[in-house]
């Protein structure tokens, strides 16, 4: 990717005005498109329109069917004129969907709340201590026309509701509830919202959950959990990729437990993909590391050509060198 | 009881005048002490002091250590001569703790959001549209002092954030939101409470759930989902009551199900306790009075003396009724 680092910085205001004074947007969303991206293109699309604009959103080929109702109203037909191309909550070009390739160096403005944005864009408004972009979007749009309708509302209330994890996660931000507090006097069904996105599990996501819970083994004096996700029960559970999201932060969330380990069986008695979690006192990263894999404090990972039994047995053996005091068992 | 239904309602403004005209404060919580009558109590105690008043909690026996750090600084000495009692989040004075049935006849003001309230107290000052007893006593602290205390804001983000689910449950409302972005502003430790409160579950709570979640069974095409908990499950989770809590909301949250039942050995092969949770489509009262018990619209229960797999049937018998349309299995 060719990214020139010469973007020019600017405020939601700015953004704003830069919206005012312009028409044909095509929006991006990122890879992988979580509730962050696919609800502020959403919410940005239909506030433009309701300006006065034309604005549409490019497909996304990995949409899933629990976002796809923020954002399916917006895509752009074949052969649309896009006049400005905008980015949302997308930190690189690396991270545009597949067809959106040919864009890389075609970007107008991007927004954003991520820190490690590579400021690929002509114009960046970055804003890194929103917990969702969604709150950034919601400044743009109250900037632009003051204030916010209801099927934006919506769009956004499910971008910062599950960037948050319906503000439980700790980038939740006394702004991010504001936001929230603001998007249901404008009318998000907040609670139909969050009955679907949080408070709802596929029977395989229940299935596999009950697995990996009745299954988890401590050590350390409970201090280490480690879960085990074998083919089988993917198999056993009728579990698909979807279903096993984020679920490596369950054995962390035991009381007492600084470090979760889910060791996830790629190829059946073979190839293991390992995800360590840590609260603050314990280096994630350094765990992993042993192993020839690495990531953050918090969250790190590894890949191993060995057995679940092989691994686990490495990694109580790695773990007394993090745990001295601690007697395994 | 003798209640005197002669109650006089007030503002919040008025109560928070009611207390700056006023000294000697004791507050009561409710039996079975959940987050909200404990953090609100908490709050009021150390708002009243900051304003320079003397005020403390009626010791709760059935304080569990999760919500004693919100109220455990303000427990009452022993003979303190009480000038006012006040009572909170208590509907009726059958729900006080044992040790607070003397005062039964002698509350100077309940301060509450359950509209079942039975008005028994001299002056009462009732918020029905708040989903939390907390953004009641928020709005009074405000009124009396103008701001609120990071440890007053401490104790009421507990209060909120539990009452609402972190914000999922239904009753949440743009107030809900609104108070909490305050109580985070002010100093509200959100994130260590958050996760103390809705990102931490005990050992036994996994197990028991990761043993009720991998048995659910289907039936009617998926509208309907039963869960067993046996007191051998309880006695191999080394479960508690206090491990079950909510745990009857469990199988209505897969996708698609419309009745979750949840079937609790109470004694081995004999009593059983059910819980029927219902989508708003299904009259869940209609359920349990088949069996002798009921409830309200969305939640009801009844007590059998007979074995799971005797209940099970039965329900399912009578379930046809209720889905016409399906197939049980």
């Amino acid at each position: 990717m060719n990214e020139t680092n010469s973007t020019k910085m600017i405020t939601t205001k700015e953004a704003a005005d830069w919206f005012a004074e312009r028409d044909r947007f095509l929006i991006l969303t990122h890879r992988r498109p979580d509730g962050d991206t696919v609800g502020c293109a959403g919410a940005l699309a239909q506030g433009l329109r309701e300006f006065g604009k034309t604005a549409y959103v490019l497909y996304n080929p990995e949409i899933t069917p629990r976002y796809l109702r923020f954002v399916g109203d917006y895509w752009a037909p074949d052969g649309f004129d896009a006049g400005y191309i905008i980015t949302i909550d997308t930190a690189s070009s690396d991270l545009f969907p597949k067809n959106g390739d040919e864009y890389a160096n075609k970007v107008s403005l991007c927004i954003d709340h991520h820190p490690s944005n590579t400021l690929y864009a002509e114009l960046t408004c970055l804003e890194e201590a929103r917990a969702a972009c969604g709150e950034v979007i919601y400044d743009i749009l109250i900037a632009l026309s003051g204030s916010i309708s209801a099927k934006s509302a919506e769009h956004l209330y499910a971008a910062v509701s599950t960037d948050t994890g319906c503000f439980a996660f700790a980038n939740t931000t006394a702004n991010s509830l504001r936001v929230a507090s603001r998007l249901v006097e404008a009318g998000a069904p907040h609670r139909e919202l969050n009955r679907l996105l949080f408070r709802t599990k596929t029977r395989s996501r229940m299935k596999i959950e009950g697995m990996i819970n009745s299954g988890l083994e401590f050590y350390f004096d409970g201090q280490v959990a480690i879960s085990t996700i074998t083919t089988i029960m993917m198999e056993t559970a009728n579990a698909e990729e979807d279903d096993v999201d984020d679920i490596a932060s369950l054995p962390g969330s035991v009381e007492g437990v600084r470090v979760g380990i889910t060791i996830r069986e790629i190829k059946s008695e073979s190839d293991c993909k390992v995800s360590v979690r840590t609260s603050p006192s314990v280096d994630a990263h350094a765990i992993s590391e042993r192993f020839g894999g690495g990531g953050h404090q918090m969250a790190s990972g590894f890949t191993l050509n060995k057995s679940v039994p092989e691994i686990k047995e490495a990694l109580i053996e790695t773990l007394k060198d993090f745990f001295p005091a601690g007697t395994p068992a």
